[in-house]
């Protein structure tokens, strides 16, 4: 895979290189293609006294699942634009015990053509992201991020 | 100070043996009182490469601000209670360019009673606590907080 695949290797790049926090955090990009994104991180580091995640790191890495394939979409079609988080909601259903991942639920084909037009038009587009965190089968954690796209000036 | 005020000693040392991430973050308990809480974090290993505070940095210090008032508030009461977030809204309103301070917004006094009362009654209680981070005096982030405190069995 080169980085001009816009696939793992590239956004392990721009997560290191962009968040000072990220390779505390011990966040690896799993998958990223058009398909699936999916970001991995150790419980060890990210535990709390009870041997469980800490929900700071699990909204973190939930956080950046969104950025990171927000950032991917906008790469590959060549767009300068800066991806920042505006409003998120974040629910805690089940503890998570080990190394967990944090997947993207593709959002419908409506939402990123409505966001690609308003980026379009107004040079600032929004769009809503959901990420899940998953113990098995279970859903462990349940993220709904809002997140602007504006244009670099120039 | 001693640990029995129950004031920044005493939390600081239970938030950097509790939460393995805290010391990354540089988190620092900077008052805790019967009318104050705040935590101060660093801007340096919380950046993103623009220079401003990562989402999950401020995210992790608001939901630890939270966590931190509701312990205070059950060890001064010889409550043995464990404390979890179970949901969270958090609103980013302006970018945060420098070293920044998490403040809880004291909930109501009815709010906490009412919360005293589950807790006795159902050995579980729930509480919303507000934490807002400031640059100067305008509102950067403000997070919502559904916490858990669950009585430790025995």
């Amino acid at each position: 895979m080169t980085a001009d695949d816009f696939g793992a290797s590239y956004l392990q790049q721009r997560l290191s290189g962009e968040f000072a926090l990220v390779d505390h955090i011990g966040v690896r990009v799993e998958s990223a293609d058009d398909t699936r994104l999916v970001l991995y991180a150790p419980l060890a580091g990210n535990a709390n006294d009870k041997g469980t995640a800490f929900g700071g790191s699990l909204f973190s890495v939930s956080v950046l699942a969104g950025w990171a394939w927000l950032t991917r979409h906008l790469a590959r079609e060549s767009c300068a634009a800066d991806v920042v988080i505006q409003e998120s909601r974040m629910q805690y259903l089940i503890p998570v015990r080990g190394d967990f991942r944090a997947q993207l639920c593709l959002p419908a084909a409506e939402e990123v053509a409505r966001f690609r037009r308003m980026l379009r038009r107004a040079a600032r587009g929004r769009i809503g992201l959901r990420v899940e965190i998953r113990d098995g089968d279970d859903v462990a954690t349940r993220f709904d991020g809002l997140y602007t796209a504006a244009m670099r000036p120039g």
